[in-house]
């Protein structure tokens, strides 16, 4: 139960950040539809296709489409309304991903795949939707900007192993783990947090 | 039978489309074949993946692509006869759209998926393989322009669906479909109808 | 264990030639990352979905992520000191194309799959993580420019499909066609070998 609420919730977030995006690009309004559906599916149906879990889930259940038929047309109809575009799509974005990333490993879990790749799986739920999005968008995906974007969901995937090991209910490790990824996306951003550099020193 | 003989034709349609916007692109010999290659399998391949039908279809069966090898050599030699490449290209992605959308209804009711699913399945299976070919060509996809392109495949499939609650014959209902989608893309460009608009009227 | 070998060693000189791009681009640390790990795996995970082999290749072991995570630091310490990156970055290439094909094509015989469909599956196994690799770096696709590349790789997998007809043991076989890919790619460089001009000569 608690893992359906959440996978949900992530389609909720990851549509209306959908919406924003196409709708400051002023695309039409079957354009705002496939910018939606494709950002809440995307990073889903990608893990799907790699674990083989096929028909891919948002096919075989009604939930996920209308859902993001539901979330949309609030979206649109409240985004006039919205003074800080840009800042409600970061939120929204990154309650995203923290909520993706732990559906993610969870199914990675139910392959029986290795922590590791669980790790992998969650980070890639999370962030193809963003990305897709981005591309579609012509603007630079989200995950190659300079803030730590998909470092923040593999640490937080990574804190949920870590705590598993210790005597914790699963449920709690799970949520811990969602809320690792938004805390660390939100501190990033707050104190402009990147990764170190590799280069050489340049003049320039 | 009438689902192979409609599958072959649209594969057709969707080659000779890719030869004609790889041409216009002066790809090279190689160029032209792979983007009437991806054109033509790009949407049955999407499909076939999310509902798990692997090894995807043109894997099984020599008949994909000798259809797409001998569809590029005719586009090829007669490409240069060609006076109107742009109104070619239109008619020939028109049909292939048409042909593509009741395919995958039709794959989606053999995988028994819901109505919808096979609607959407429909309308990736036609949409696909066009928007691969423009994004490689570094055209603006097709599904983004401002006519109406998708909703024609949704609205097709979903005649279909209206019709075979009616004791018509499923090949009459198929057909039909077919039709629908063609025809609604011819109008809408002829009398240029596009969707309605979402945004606040401006002064620009 | 040939077959492995190959396989690890191709993963190697893919993982590489990300790294060489991505430092190219001067990307962040993550982001030479996922691009190593993108050119590295893409053409095998594209190769595993079209064939239905899920969980993919790589996410059933260890040994990919680990090969890749050590090469990637390798030439992270070591680019710095490299002179030609261009040079190099098409050494690596070229190794990388000339071994996938082949584990495409083994994998392709695996599913008992007809021979072109093996050619097709081995030349997309070794294209497509370069493609991607180039398509988030903002490069024009290898695949698309004017040299022979996936020409290579489909007449090194044909000439595979010609040795095993002799009685030739399939392990000499299957390295002759990864020397032809390798060859073929190197001369076409050096003698600037490219495909026939198909459109009609004009004045410019």
């Amino acid at each position: 139960m608690l893992y359906l609420t959440i996978d949900i919730l992530g389609t909720i977030a990851f549509a209306i950040s959908g919406v924003l995006v196409a709708m400051e690009k002023r695309l039409d309004l079957f354009g705002v539809f496939i910018i939606a559906f494709v950002t809440a599916i995307g990073g889903g149906t990608l893990r799907d296709l790699l674990i083989g879990n096929t028909p891919v889930g948002w096919m075989q259940d009604l939930t996920y489409v209308i859902t993001i038929f539901i979330s949309v047309v609030f979206a649109i109809i409240f985004v006039n309304k919205l003074k800080y575009l840009r800042k409600s799509l970061f939120l929204f974005d990154t309650i995203g991903i923290g909520l993706y990333t732990m559906v993610g490993v969870e199914k990675g879990l139910e392959a029986e795949l290795l922590p590791v790749m669980c790790i992998f799986l969650g980070t890639m739920t999370a962030c193809f939707g963003g990305v897709i999005r981005d591309i579609l968008c012509n603007e630079i995906p989200v995950i190659f900007r300079k803030e730590i974007y998909a470092t923040a969901c593999i640490l937080g995937a990574l804190s949920y192993f870590l705590m598993i090991q210790f005597p914790v209910k699963d449920e709690y490790a799970y949520i811990a783990g969602i809320l690792v990824v938004i805390l660390l996306r939100l501190l990033a951003v707050r104190f402009k947090i990147s990764l170190p550099n590799i280069y050489k020193k340049q003049v320039q």
